[in-house]
């Protein structure tokens, strides 16, 4: 027979698994003897059992679980059910992963209008006990039998009103007496059944109530949120009812053992005096500060210090108490480590390593590296968003919080910004061609595009706040105007971002600047020692290269050189190039591109000094750097000297249908050697340059994109070489490069091994990898990857965290097939992905060499990779 | 020391890696005691080892020649170089796969001034030394020395006007010794350097022509196009030579041991007395029917018919051989299988089976299964022709009907072709230069030339109709028109060709359908029997069904449900369905649609009957179905009585950036399950009209398109079972059906295990699985793909030909994983591959269970899966 029953003095902290956590935590509490009230705890495998059995109870669990009831009546010396001595329980559900809140709890149970009279004899307390039988019928009302619970509130109200009382605490009991006949009729009214006066069956319903409540909608989106698999259930805790509410020397109140907004070393927290523990979090009456207890019931304080110190010695961590103090005594409910904000996730990991409690290691642990994104981005003030009104969310492309007008174009945003505004950007989606407007602007807000379209990357990049794809956003770029369902906001209008949860308000909201201490710096330095992943950051401007070395990084992973193409001084030219009809005419124009891109390199070159910079050559197709509205042709092939009819014909030559798939990468290099020719010769000229001015050997790894098949990497590797020793023999000087290529390809993953050959590194694409492995475009993809996280058909969107089965497994194969030719082939990753930290794990588990991400992700990064290794130790 | 050199009594027919065609044949017939003039080959091996010494002749090959010229010498009782009894020879090229007319030869090599007058002495006919002479020296002059040829061809023609002759055969011998005179003056001009006398350096710059010459660029062109490796190489044969020009007993020939355009068995070939080879293949002279020899030279004639039909059964096969006689004295130069069209192939094959000389098997294998397009291609209408106005006549030289407009060049061919016209290229006579105008066009009409002249024997490999020879033809190339008589026709003319008879006439003829013989049938009989693939055909219609049928479909592999939404009565409800606001409108545009989809797969179920019908649910994105200029909004929002503006605004949301990737396939029924509920009900409900109707239990395959994830074809899956469950309850009928899905997506056949265990089969999308797996647009990709294939990044167009290295493996590790969970999961393919030889081959491979194509290519399909299973026997 399986055992489903644990009774508290039969389990430990190492039980979670099995008990959920705060089952394993009163057990835990009870072995080290705090003064915890008894019970039980049914197990999560009974939770299991429950779901493979249709959602039934079972006769063995019935039977496990009132023998243990028996126990229990022993230890309190009360009876369940009883008119004298009643044994009260608490049923609450008991997780292995803490999700606050979520799930249902009940109390008082074991009341019915025997044991109620029971209760008055015992605690000679008429008022209480009919409280306490109210709020059981509610509760159990609320939770187990899905009566509204604002019928019950309703009532409630109702009778105050007609005595006249401002406070529940002045209800007389029979004033309650008669809310219980009250809440007992809405029950029968509601559910066509009599309120169960059998406490058996009281019990027996609840247990299946926290069941059934690990599949509510509200924990499972929790669950989603928090990465938290369906599949690990719930255990429940029955446990004999302390009161806090049967006079002013009972109470119940809530702690943290350190500040979770600061972490500063000091109790922190609240109580309430002859109220019970829903009191607190409903937040009905307002609670005191947890120091005034001292005053109020000072040997209880200091009982409660000494506990509080040993639980967080005990666990070696900040922990979040409940405690009850009945007639003077006192009970601790429960203890969990207590949520906190970054900065107090940082202060009290470093002083906790101070203190000798935790390792360094333990304290790398404790901060989770998608956190730090708080710290490293301008956010709201509290109080001013507190008064903000929300109008609408987006996805929360990139972190950080904005506020400025709005403006419509990129020429409006330069020119606002320029006059003194700050701009928050608005566009249907962003191209390459607004990369200055966004330069301009706080933040960028967009009404499509997912979290890796074209607005999404590039504000990662710069570290600015995005909102992308806030669909309920209409733009009238004519009127200039947007419209979010009925409100209205003009050019010129404030309005302001939320980049870390997709929040769009109305109006300006004050904003505050990042502070990065030195317990961060602390911390990060720690992670540093313990991480095997290098972080390398994806930068195209020296402005990015510095930001990011301030971060921590280790070298650029990804420099994107179209986007020195686009700058106003230069499009011109590279238009030039792109309308060329001769092979003389490209040339022309490549000379003229020549200078300025070996200056672009030399500046990223003298910031990033011995660190390796990988340069990913052109990539996006030719069409994407001409304009392709009449008037932008019409401006142009007068500029050009061209006839618009001509001009027009290009553009339409050069259009696609499904760009993505279509003449970029390499393939423009197949058809136009002279332009990467024109890329190398700059790199090695700006290497050269340094290295005589400077004597230092710059590093660059020249990447290859979009290569499929080897002998397009060959022929391609070929032209770039012969160049590099032009270069080379005509300044006599030796450079150190490598050349490599990304795998981004399907086909290049199913054929590394013969791709190692020609590439002396690997870095993982992961953004087009996604593309392609799903048939995704990441920029149309928004519309129904939403309905697929909806409809549970994703686990995650695959463009935020790596989709380990497919596109990782192309990964793995990649890997494998890359090192069984050249076993030490550098490789690393350079997609969105090398800032996530699950991402980042896996490019662990497959022994990649790097990470690299945007500047502001860096320390996440550098954490993250912290995290994998320690977690991935043997 | 190595051996590169081969006696022709040295070798045999199995040698033919290493001699090369002609050469292992050569020695062949040497060996059975053939009359063939004694020489030796230089190997293929020795043309490798060319290349790899950075294509130089070297020491060792020099004197193994030398070695061998000498056992010539002794043999022949000649010497080379020789002013008595010279030894003239010929060298030519011999590839391991045949490449007619592709690479170079040269004849009477080892004149020179002096051995011309032994020449003169041997023979006592001068006038045959010196035109053997001014022959080898413009042959040599072309191959070997780069001068063009019409330069000599200018002083000849100069030399007759002079002269005022007709015929090539008025000339004297001192027109001739003068001639070559004229020859020597253009080659010092040409190349600075006097024609060499020294007849061992002759001999040696044409062997290294030869070599040369497997990497002109027409030989790549044509190996590219018949996909023959580069890597082969070509042997050279140096033969001594023999003339079919000492006199009207002398005189050289080409001949069939089986009529070439239909298989007729009956010796089949033309000659010319008094000439050399060249003078028949370059169709200058007007060659004579094979049997008049018997009444000019009877005893040779015997001899030849003996030889013919000894070679015949010798190589059990149809016979192209060459053959010269000299002063009545009958040699066998060559004897290869004839190139032959497919009526003649299937004819000749199915003839030498019940000849008992090869066996079905055999037979089935002599049919080149890309070959049977030429029989679906269009004869002339009866009706059509008897309308038609005859203007001349020419040779069969390829059979087929063509219909189109005059071109003269092979560039405006090509132009035309792209311009969407259909092309009849007109020449004088063709030459390898011609082919990509040759590939451009339905037909080519030659005024000069005959049954083997180049237009002929490419135009039959080809399988493009060809009429050769029309010798009332008269070309104005600066004019560019064609005289007939007094018609004349214009370029962008009309004119028709009839392959079969020879027939030209003026104007567009009706082309018509083709007649399947029985022979056909027989052999495509005994292909099935042969082959373990099974064969579906792609057909959205009850016609496309009924033709494939006809061709020999075992049912449908890919029916596409939306081909029959755009018909224009369904269009409108489409639209509706679409621009529907809420789930209302859209149930019931699509309760609009249900009867229509119903009736179509009606017709088609009735067609198939019991076979299987695999059908497609939606896969194109919505906007496809929308218009998307602004009249056509216009009228669309007027007849839906919807503003403009709404609709416009509907049309820009649903467009994408890349819609190959975007909101397409399955995931519509994720956002609209509704769309595929009704085509479910649709499909069953049409199965159970025909079962009440007729007890025909149709095998509906239900194919969910798109699939990348599990659960996606779950929840889609899960969906449709209701719906078919629903169906089959209201009418109480049981309908067999099955659920599967494409694998196209490469996430999809790399979680092939996870989706097979909802998957009742796979088909494979192989036109999306490749565009994914290379990241091509199939819209867009011609643009480079072109520069690949041209640079040879690329083998083969992998749209074409499935890419075994990436796409094939793809396509493995998705079988060995379905597999895996369902040893006998159905496996198909429904790409365009489905139709492609090679790529029918990797199915077999693959074993997969079948293959599906367009209802043409069905018969290539099953004799293509014939040959795979065949070819790769134990």
């Amino acid at each position: 027979m399986k055992k489903f029953i644990y009774d508290f003095r039969e389990g430990n902290m190492s039980m979670k698994p099995l008990l959920g956590g705060k089952g394993a935590n009163l057990a835990e509490m009870t072995r080290i003897g705090l003064p915890v009230p008894p019970g039980f705890t049914v197990t999560t495998e009974a939770c299991h059992e429950y779901y493979i059995k249709g959602a039934k109870l079972w006769d063995e669990l019935i039977n496990q679980i009132f023998q243990q009831l028996k126990v229990l009546e022993e230890v309190t010396g009360k009876r369940f059910g009883g008119i004298n001595h009643p044994l009260l329980v608490s049923v609450r559900s008991g997780a292995v992963v803490s999700m606050p809140g979520m799930m249902d709890t009940i109390l008082n149970l074991g009341l019915n209008d025997d044991s109620v009279e029971g209760l008055v004899n015992a605690t000679n307390n008429a008022r209480f006990a009919f409280d306490s039988y109210r709020r059981f019928i509610q509760m159990f009302g609320d939770v187990v039998l899905g009566v509204k619970k604002y019928k019950f509130d309703t009532a409630l109200e109702k009778r105050k009103n007609e005595r006249g009382y401002q406070q529940d605490t002045e209800l007389t009991s029979e004033d309650l007496k008669g809310l219980v006949g009250d809440f007992k009729n809405i029950i029968r009214k509601e559910t066509g059944n009599d309120f169960p006066q059998d406490v058996k069956k009281q019990l027996q319903m609840a247990v299946e109530a926290v069941f059934k409540s690990w599949n509510n909608p509200r924990a499972n989106v929790y669950r989603k949120i928090h990465d938290i698999p369906d599949s690990l259930g719930t255990a429940v805790n029955i446990q004999s009812m302390v009161f806090g509410n049967m006079g002013n020397t009972s109470g119940t109140g809530v702690a943290f053992t350190r500040n979770p907004a600061n972490g500063e070393k000091k109790l922190y927290g609240e109580f309430l005096l002859n109220a019970q523990g829903e009191d607190v979090v409903a937040g009905i009456r307002t609670p005191k500060e947890i120091s005034d207890l001292e005053e109020k019931l000072p040997t209880v304080f200091q009982q409660f210090l000494k506990i509080s110190d040993l639980l967080e010695k005990h666990y070696r961590d900040m922990q979040d108490i409940e405690f009850t103090i009945e007639k003077g005594v006192l009970y601790i409910l429960q203890t969990r480590s207590g949520k906190r904000n970054t900065l107090a996730a940082i202060n009290i990991a470093v002083d906790m390593v101070a203190e000798k409690l935790i390792t360094e290691k333990e304290a790398v642990m404790r901060v989770e590296p998608q956190q730090l994104e708080q710290l490293l981005h301008p956010t709201f003030d509290d109080e001013a968003l507190s008064r903000a009104e929300l109008i609408t969310r987006g996805l929360p492309a990139s972190s950080g919080a904005a506020t400025g007008r709005v403006y419509f174009t990129p020429e409006d945003a330069v020119k606002a910004k320029n006059a003194g505004d700050k701009v928050i950007l608005v566009r249907h989606e962003t191209s390459p061609e607004d990369i200055e407007g966004m330069v301009a602007s706080e933040g960028i807000l967009t009404a499509r595009g997912g979290m890796t379209s074209h607005a999404a990357v590039v504000a990662r990049g710069m570290g600015k706040c995005c909102v992308a794809g806030a669909g309920e956003v209409k733009i009238d770029q004519g009127l200039k105007l947007i419209k979010v369902r009925d409100l209205v906001f003009r050019e010129g209008d404030f309005i302001s971002l939320n980049g870390l949860n997709g929040e769009v308000y109305g109006g300006k909201i004050l904003t505050k600047e990042p502070q990065l201490t030195g317990n961060f710096q602390t911390l990060m330095k720690w992670a540093d020692g313990f991480r095997i992943l290098k972080v390398r950051t994806n930068a195209d401007t020296s402005r990015e290269s510095k930001q990011a070395l301030i971060f921590g990084a280790e070298g650029i992973g990804l420099c994107r050189t179209e986007h020195m193409f686009f700058e106003e001084t230069r499009i011109p030219v590279v238009r030039q190039m792109i309308l060329a009809r001769t092979l003389e005419q490209r040339r022309d124009a490549l000379e003229k591109l020549l200078p300025i891109q070996r200056k672009d390199f030399m500046e990223i070159f003298e910031v990033m000094g011995t660190l390796p910079v990988t340069i990913r050559l052109l990539d996006p197709p030719l069409h994407e750097f001409l304009p392709h509205d009449e008037k932008d042709i019409k401006e142009l092939a007068q500029s050009m000297e061209m006839s618009y009819h001509v001009l027009k014909e290009v553009v339409k030559d050069l259009d696609e249908f499904n760009p993505m798939l279509g003449h970029r990468g390499c393939r423009l290099a197949v058809t136009y050697p002279e332009i990467y020719q024109m890329q190398a010769r700059a790199i090695i000229e700006a290497a050269v340059e340094i290295k005589e001015k400077s004597n230092i050997d710059v590093k660059p790894e020249i990447m290859v994109p979009l290569v499929g098949e080897i002998k397009e990497l060959k022929y391609i590797k070929q032209i770039i070489v012969q160049t590099i020793e032009e270069v080379m023999a005509e300044h006599e000087v030796k450079i150190d490069y490598l050349i490599g290529t990304m795998i981004e390809i399907p086909r290049a993953a199913i054929t590394a091994d013969e791709i190692a050959e020609e590439a002396e590194f690997f870095s993982f694409g992961t953004n087009d990898l996604t593309q392609l492995t799903y048939g995704f475009s990441r920029d149309d993809a928004g519309a129904f990857i939403k309905e697929y996280l909806n409809k549970n058909l994703l686990e995650k969107d695959p463009f935020q965290q790596i989709d380990r089965k497919g596109v990782g497994k192309l990964m793995e194969i990649a890997v494998d097939l890359g090192r069984s030719v050249k076993p030490n082939i550098k490789m690393g990753i350079c997609g969105e992905h090398g800032g996530d930290p699950n991402s980042i794990e896996f490019c662990h588990l497959l022994k990649l060499d790097y990470v690299s991400c945007s500047p502001y992700r860096v320390p996440i990064a550098r954490l993250a990779a912290a995290h994998a290794a320690i977690k991935n130790e043997e």
